[in-house]
């Protein structure tokens, strides 16, 4: 009996997308207003599923509210009011891009699930109408 | 050609997470508030995913007004405006998690599909933040 | 210079709906499955609306944080993973229906509020189709 | 490092269900009032997934701009504030159930794809409560 | 002790804006492509706010499921699934804004309120985005 | 008859909360995490509520498109993907708050409406759960 339990949970940052091998101008070319020098920001909304078989004592894959301590603590207390390409350790020398940000996401969290909870999905808003999916390699 | 349709249904139900094994001390120190003795409830959003080929004569998987009606008379009828852990027998002696609900949800609504419909997912919201699909096995 | 401040905040609880002066068949003509003996529940979303002047050396009606703690504090810890019609003083011997629950919630809150902020309304949904005003007076 | 980006639009647009190889009557019978012979319509919100490993130098699968203007060229601007019955081509002589509608989707949408990018999947929402998704066959 | 109830609902309609006293030209530059000669349509969705002092024997301003009643026997029925240019009898000769049809709702549904509950607001969305408000005179 | 119109727009921005005139303990003691010097951004929804008399010609009280346009010329592009305390020039000076941002967008909006149409309010959502209203004085 296998289940995925998905917790969401969410940050406000700043960002821009810029490439600092690039000129100013291929920066504007290629991200266009994403590239404002003085940064601009989201209210992002990130999705954790984990799958894996419920324990029969408890009826939990996983205690939620653990789950959700453990997002807040790996995750967004180090992204949320935070400025993503300068504040951030793991996103250092990273271009800013929720694709390169979910990716970063599940390598930061993965190591802090338990035995028998499988990290399955790393979903990360950008707007209501934008997100990537990360699902591991 | 495959495809995959969905219907969202709902159900508003009192419930609590309790296993009958321990004591109240062990119950409280695992389910905290969830535990509480007399109750708490939710709004639940039920969504059931199909899968097949259309019937070329119609457009349709499957009339989405008959998968609605399915839902309703297996499942939410039995749950909306109940106690999950005391009015509805398919959750009898069961703890009452969402893990466990999806899984009795399931079983309970696969029999009454029409031939050349598969199920494909129960997926259901405890709050806007977390929720649970079961894709069978 | 006024403006009108809201901050959401949600809480889960169980309720029935019923007068205790009546007989089990009026509560069943008059509520409906609301009145179901066991209990049910909702995911209740809670809007608080402040009104007053900005401070000039802030820019804030009211630290929103702050408003949020009050809430929390004074309305939704009490109301929380509980049940409506047992575990709530406030709500003792009253009818559990959210027109009630509109009344008492503003007169729980109101006492907290610092000087220069009016509260203006309280709404509270019950479902996602239903909500409930409630301005003073 | 395999991504899925996901882009959603929308477009309003009037339609009906009807098998014009039918009476009226066996249409009124299998489609009920979706085939009302004046139309009615809907808000559709579509969601398209791509799929495939991010550019390095720009940190983007793909430019999530240029897959809205790619969606909206060919799908978006050919649907919006038309009659799909009657005004699309590339619905002309099918049934016009969501169910059709997302795989003509997929197939208008596929050639102008980049090289590198998989489209993994059309997702349309008829209604709030109704959606169909196609993954290719 | 005034509280104020409000109930959603829903609609799913073909329409277009038509002026027929103008030319085919005057309509499109006036109205771009909603004079779409062939409709378009639109998910509509419904709020009715009522206003007036709570039973004390009931705790209800007015039962919700009644309310619902009345707005689904009296206007949704009238509208959903249906052309508001040609099916709907009392936006005949009307231009089928929703300026107009929130102010024809307001007197469908008036003379049908019970004695003790006023009629506050009819809200109606034609998308997410657009929405209009009329609170009567 | 008089209706309101509202049109939501959004714009996503970069900002942090700062008194230039305060030291930075007194900065962060006062604004927490929203004073991070690196700033932090969000996704901000924007509603415009307007009032009048639909023009009898069109059934319009003002066209949304061109509400739409003026909403986006005079206040999104000046604010979308930009720096809220270093590159508008409105709120030059100010501090960054939403009390201030909505007053200010009221006055940068007013003098583009036409005749006949009147500003009622203009609500700014910060996250999905705070949001300041502004009506005029």
């Amino acid at each position: 009996m296998l289940v995925y339990l998905t917790r969401k949970e969410h940050f406000n940052a700043a960002h821009k997308l810029y490439n600092p091998s690039w000129t100013k101008e291929k920066n504007d070319e290629v991200y266009g207003k994403c590239a404002n020098a003085n940064w601009h920001g989201h209210n992002f909304d990130l999705y954790i599923t984990i799958k894996g078989a419920p324990d029969p004592e408890t009826g939990f894959l996983f205690d939620v509210k653990k789950l959700s301590q453990l997002i807040q603590e790996h995750i967004t207390e180090q992204l949320d009011h935070k400025n993503l390409n300068v504040d951030v350790p793991f996103m250092k020398d990273k271009i800013c891009s929720i694709e390169n940000l979910v990716y970063e996401i599940w390598h930061q969290l993965l190591p802090h699930l338990p035995a028998g909870v499988s990290l399955h999905c790393v979903k990360l808003y950008e707007t209501p109408r934008i997100y990537v999916e990360y699902f591991g390699d």
